[in-house]
């Protein structure tokens, strides 16, 4: 069983059947498809707010060009130190803001501390012209480190935010996991929280490509269409990303398949708690496992064929590897895992 | 029927085909698949030459990811004036290529002259640091005319460029068409002539949205996936790209696909002058037509039902409609399409 | 005699004592001083309207950072195929804007035919999403043939200008050449005429090297202190930049140079013109003559060591060269110029 | 007295004089002057290497051209946190960079620690196509805390650098006070110390406005021409930079002018020091202190008329001031602003 990561795993029946049937008839390019001009109403629908949207294909894009849309080029973007934009989009977010940068703080089980955006938003508050301009903030949710803010974390940050008149992103690319671990509505993780324009990520939770650049101000999403042209993401077929989005939000598809995943990641989770072995690195909130684990069992579960990323060892704990769940992790895979880890656990001793 | 452009129609069951058998298994994530690692090798065989292969989602990615690595920012590409790069890409090029130039050199049929390509070079040949300097050519295969260069007009180009140390870029998102209507070698379409990176496009040929990046000389690609990367161009779940294009390839589907779309074009484009109502602007190569019709009879087909775009009148003939056939066009449509054209002319008469 | 440039010449007496007497005492950095503090007001006063001032030390740097005001990176801005920014500042201009296009207009004696422009503006008027959208035109004035726009020519591409919505830039690097040769006020070729920002030159007009983007509207410039910081053009010893500028408005020092400048320019032209044996391209409005001559005249004139360019023949009249005249012209050079050139002349007969 | 900076007060008697002295006759513009042509071979000798050079007008645009000279778009570029490319330079480097990204190491006394680059460069020494990818690393000489690093110093840091394949950008607009400081050779602390490109400044040592970018390898410097034009940097009245550069260098005028301000910085930190109510927070090696003060100290002093900046309060000492001297220090001035401070202590005691 491979656990490497969301993205390695198939899309679902649901998607597959979605393209299958937008694939039977001709429609208009660019997005002036009938699939397409329907998203702004289903996603509204969603989070109970106006919004402007904006499929896309890859979670850099989604993230890379939002961003865009909220600092100068000389601005500033905060963001956890291990966010994916400020981690692995490479120099993406200079690239599509025209040259802004990202300071990352640290921060604790992969959010934000209030305290430390205060800090940073502090020493910016009265930055001359020679210093980069605080023009928006970053928060992933999930995160990183597989956490989840809660709605008055995500409050807390915001506040801090708009009393600096600064914008706000979040970085959903596992945004389902995230609603379908709080149980709480998608506005009260967005716009009621503060947050101006969502990156929704569908390609980790199910989908074979689609992310969704979701706007709660409309003056925000102004020049999205030129930016999103202009960097070569508007796809002329544009309605097979569109009815990937639309079947993720159908019958509340997204949150059946994203919910699956946190079980199955708590199940493993406290599956290898009680093995007494395992350390966990951080909170199981959504789909994501960091843990340490003794080398010869991580070389015997390799060698049992589960697929995994050994991960760098931020916290002194000797290695440490990344498992991740998704939509169709198998129970018996889990309870697999946990025996093999017993298994060379004692093995080894 | 739709004869707006190549890109309305659905993709071909063996595109859809590919993507269901794709998605049976697990895979790893961005490229490192088995599907995507063995591109390169079905590309080598097909243009007998080796090569560096990228598959990118949309045309204007692939167009200028690939100018970007053969001019400098402080470069010039020359380009037809009706290139898609000058002309339908919003300033992607100047995007990616981190503010190069793209000079449009006015053609005739949509093909770069090399008397204008030679006068050009000429000016520029003793440009001092005051000016942009002269990086490459892009020439487009088939053309935004409908028209295919020959291999020995490719050539013609070719020598200047050579001649003046410039690399050569060929927009081949209707390669396809190019290459079934000269019944040539892709070799002699591409490298042989002098290409030296080729946009490889499928999205307009019967896939949902693929196109392949072709290097002929690995050094041109040393940082295409740096490249690739930042600008959000990299998939995650790279495998639904690769097997698109593998299956272009496979069994000849791409050329059979392009194929037809040719013969229907020629069927339509020899209906039509039969009637001797309408003029066509350029020869028809490939599977665009550009004709000149009585505006009651342009009026008299849209209200049909067909689809198909007014195009600006560049040539003083009066209103100009494109027509696009595809891997699909039914030859019923097109016998329609010709009967209806003379039904609407009698009228008027 | 160095008739290449007006960039070839000393500074004038008038700008060494203003740099002289800046430099008898400390002053704040970065333009807190006074005399950069003072600016404002000064040219308020010569244009007869609320201005926003900034120095820069050269002219590239005053047109592009001006134009990056004007546009966004998917924008177009329309300039005469001569101009400075089209032709001689290499990519500076998509460099500044992050990207966007210059498109150039072939004009008559180095300005903008209203009728081309409108026919680019009507072209691009209903441009989708595809496209580069229209954003600003710049005007040369004086135009890099050594011609003036009257008011009233200015006028009339204000008008297409307005009429679509968009901004006008002056590029000014001879702008006194321009004031002086129409004997009109400042403001009647700028904000009156339709102008909204104007690169304001001195360092063609005696200065060491000085530029004034001068904003008719404050909404305009918002930005722009953080463009020029972070384009490396905010001098840290501002002040010698800004007396120089103070120098030129000072007494009408300015008009007094760039005056006397067009009036050697004016014997030149006539007293060549009356030797039968050169030709002018265009009218001498200005300080620039540019002439076809005999090659051996050239020659000889060269030899006899007078500096000047020979300039591509763009007019199918031979050898072109061109003459600048500057605030320091001796008429007694221009006199012996004239004579020198009857002499070759007859020396070839 | 004004300590406010070395960019306030005015240029030496002898940079004055060379700019009267080039401005007696007319040149070639854009650097064939005989002025910058000779620089080359100044600096060559200075340096005892080969070398390329390039006058520009500010340091930012000196740093940041060099930069982008080192690094591709998608590279990282290290530098201590305080550096002036890291702080105080808006974001240039993104600019000029392309966006690349500067990534700040927390050194000690301004100065990078190995050991927190050695840490760093492995971190990302097997970094995917997804990160951003290590290529150069800036290290400032005098540093921002007014420190000097010492050839050994310099030489820990540029064996790190060269086994890692990067390039090292010395951002030296202090140079001539760290030159004058060790007592060593110029190459020592350059390319003899690993440097690639050294930002040589004169404008904080007595010129007006002079840069020098200084490349010891001639193939690194293959498109800076270019890069300097389209920045708006290449000056068209060259040779005023050049002059003010060849003052600089000859008689050994740079290290004259660096070698008084740091004695007066000295004698400044003895002062103080003495006094028992200042505390340093860091060595005093060239011409600047950053001191601790009582509140009503401070106060008093700026109520003499003193000029200096308070300083953010780094260590958690209380409020810091930054005392910097130049080439025009006056003796009396120090002992003034020392006798000044004793006597407001009392007055709080």
């Amino acid at each position: 069983m491979n656990f490497a990561s969301d993205n390695v795993v198939p899309a679902t029946p649901e998607i597959m059947e979605a393209l299958t049937a937008a694939n039977q008839t001709s429609a208009p390019a660019y997005g002036a498809d009938t699939v397409t001009r329907g998203l702004e109403a289903k996603f509204a629908e969603l989070f109970e707010h106006e919004v402007s949207v904006y499929p896309v294909a890859t979670g850099t894009a989604a993230n890379c060009l939002a961003l865009s849309a909220l600092t100068p080029p000389w601005g500033i973007v905060y963001s956890e130190a291990g966010a994916h934009i400020a981690h692995d989009e490479s120099t993406a977010p200079e690239f599509f803001t025209g040259g802004a940068r990202i300071v990352q703080l640290h921060g604790k089980n992969g959010k934000i501390l209030p305290a430390s955006l205060k800090t940073a938003l502090a020493e910016a508050s009265n930055r001359a012209i020679h210093h980069a301009q605080s023009a928006a903030i970053s928060v992933t949710q999930a995160t990183e480190a597989g956490t989840v803010y809660t709605p008055s974390e995500l409050g807390a940050i915001a506040e801090l935010v708009r009393g600096s008149g600064l914008k706000m992103h979040m970085d959903g690319a596992r945004f389902a996991n995230a609603v379908a671990a709080l149980n709480c509505s998608p506005a009260d993780l967005t716009w009621r929280a503060g947050v101006d324009v969502l990156s929704f990520g569908a390609t980790k939770n199910g989908a074979l490509a689609a992310e969704a650049v979701v706007f709660f101000n409309k003056a925000d999403a102004e020049a999205f269409e030129y930016r999103r042209k202009r960097a070569g993401h508007l796809f002329s077929k544009l309605r097979f990303l569109s009815c990937q989005l639309e079947t993720c939000l159908a019958q509340g598809n997204w949150l059946k398949w994203a919910g699956h995943a946190n079980r199955m990641a708590k199940r493993l989770a406290n599956g290898l708690t009680a093995t007494g072995i395992a350390t966990l690195l951080y909170p199981v909130d959504a789909n994501e496992l960091f843990l340490s684990l003794p080398d010869a069992v991580i070389d015997g579960l390799e060698a049992d064929g589960f697929g995994f990323y050994r991960w760098a060892d931020a916290a002194g704990l000797g290695q440490v590897v990344r498992l991740v769940t998704a939509w169709n992790t198998d129970i018996a895979d889990i309870d697999q895992f946990i025996a093999r880890t017993r298994f060379h656990a004692k093995l080894e001793a």
